[in-house]
């Protein structure tokens, strides 16, 4: 193994989504919603293990999933996961691992990866993210991973290349365009989904930074000679407190000029809905996607059922449903109103609290 | 109070038609399915008691709810709870309770009550049991109650009348009829649902099981020396063990010829499926039944909600449901297929035995 290489991978989301089988206490990241066996950050850990040693990992994440990282993750070791005290996008996450092999490696070189994402054919993978990091040490190029869209998705961003080379120029990022444009994209052939998985230098990251986000570059620079001191809690607590919440993509991928893409096809998905969920899931005959075992369905179809172990269901009649069951919260909705989960939580919060998000 | 007059609760039943509510350990009669804040034993209690004594009830139950009835009816004495070792239909319950007290108050008079049903004007129906006391020790007649049918039930057993005095002599028994002939009944006026409560003095019941069910005659009347000693529930099983399984109609009302009927309105039903429920329960504006708190509906009509307390569900459109989730089992099912109930404990069983039925 190439010892500059690191993994950061990205695990400070606190699940919504994914309610009510996705908690503020435990969210996405540490589920095996798929019903594979493993949660996505145990599986994220995997992927990459084989070309990363386990003590050049980093987990970013909210310090209230620290213990939660150790548990999925022993081979890491406390100091390896960095702690948020509060999210603040992409950006000072990327940055917070960035600065911090800055000082203590700085010829890193570092793949950031969100914790959460599906990835079927992890060999392709490895090789195009090997890619990547070569391509970046070369070039000192900021190195993207695109996927070749399989449909116009509406929830994905889109990155135009400017040539049909295995390793292009980045020509435009495109947030998530609507279905009339998602099919021209579909269409043209130009545009690549948006992974989120990012290869560079730590030296060209923080050059972006400085040049790109300069209140962020002096921000944690500045932490730079408390980091990794009995300091570095309290100082990073003061950089996230004022820091500007901004995405990579937005703040310096879509500004730069060294952006590249390696687009590739690796069975990739983000797992961002049920939907998602419902379409990677097994499905029985009738297109039933139904991970837990003791369901009993009649007239049903097209419907995804999730319940806890050791708990039986009796389901007649639904079609393109989603049921998802937990200890304490229910929820039943057609497959074509997942987007109202956000509101279903609202209304939970609005008469308890905290309690059952 | 009329010292002879004895109140016998029929509470034998094991529950299934309210699965996964009600369930083997805790059958309907000790449920609150309503939301009324009482279990249906509790309620049928209640409304005798301001006309019978506390030591003047009578429960015949399975041996396995004896602790439950204690429990809900905390008046009554151990000895006041008769132990059936196994269900043999309503004769042999009746035939137990009459004997018992013919052994030990033989001027005694009874009504007989199933233990689960709902009565809504309970001043109105117990002046028409008081009738039924009178007219009964006054005529030596087999009284059964009626109620106004107020809908062709296809569910329910009828009752046809002599003549339209208040109480009348019965023509007729029909078990549940099908939809053409009940709204036959129903135009006609001369048939009354069959409420399956019964007075009567205990002499008159004994001497119609001598005349119409002599074998039960036979064995109960051989139980009468070790009712009320150590030997009696030794005694009990084998009784049980080999009587005949019948009903108090089919083996004795439908064959009797003093058998007399005080029709009555006084807001009956038998609560006899989920449909009866969602009948009598009270409904929002969408029509929807939902005793349970922490239920957000959407787009959700006629439907029937039960959680568990201290459990939130969101539904979202749903029209003409039955949702009923429990600790270890949730049930959806339209509204219209209730009567497939049955077949889902079948299933259920089928794979895990008794552990969810």
């Amino acid at each position: 193994m190439n010892t500059n290489r690191y993994c950061v991978i990205m695990a400070g989301g606190i699940g919504s989504r994914f309610w009510p089988k996705s908690r503020q206490t435990m969210p996405k990241q540490f589920l095996d919603i798929l019903g594979t066996g493993k949660s996505f950050i145990r599986h994220t850990y995997e992927r990459f293990a084989p070309m990363i040693a386990p003590d050049h990992f980093l987990v970013v994440t909210n310090r209230r999933y620290r213990d939660l990282v150790l548990e999925h993750l022993p081979e890491l070791k406390p100091e390896q996961v960095l702690c948020e005290p509060v999210g603040r996008n992409t950006a000072p996450c990327i940055a917070y691992a960035a600065y911090l092999l800055r000082k203590t490696d700085p010829a890193a070189e570092m793949v950031v990866t969100p914790a959460d994402h599906l990835i079927l054919d992890e060999t392709t993978f490895r090789s195009i993210i090997g890619e990547c990091f070569d391509y970046a040490a070369a070039n000192g190029a900021l190195m993207t991973v695109g996927v070749q869209p399989t449909r116009p998705d509406t929830g994905y961003g889109y990155i135009q290349v400017s040539d049909d080379a295995p390793i292009s120029k980045v020509k435009c990022f495109t947030e998530k365009p609507d279905l009339a444009m998602a099919q021209t994209f579909l269409q043209s052939g130009e545009f690549f989904w948006n992974s989120g998985i990012f290869v560079w230098q730590v030296s060209s990251i923080v050059a972006a930074f400085a040049k790109y986000l300069p209140e962020h570059h002096q921000l944690f620079e500045q932490l730079l000679p408390v980091l990794r001191t009995a300091d570095e809690e309290a100082a990073v607590e003061r950089v996230f407190a004022v820091c500007r919440a901004v995405s990579i993509d937005y703040g310096i991928m879509e500004k730069a000029d060294n952006v590249f893409v390696r687009c590739g096809e690796f069975g990739w998905s983000d797992v961002g809905t049920w939907g998602s969920v419902y379409q990677h899931a097994r499905k029985d005959r009738y297109a039933n996607a139904v991970p837990s075992e003791g369901c009993y369905l009649y007239d049903t179809r097209s419907s995804l059922v999730s319940i806890p172990k050791e708990k039986v269901a009796v389901i007649s009649g639904l079609k393109d449903y989603i049921v998802v069951d937990t200890e304490d919260v229910l929820m039943i909705c057609p497959r074509s109103e997942e987007q109202n989960i956000k509101k279903y939580i609202d209304e939970v919060k609005f008469h308890n609290g905290e309690r059952y998000i």
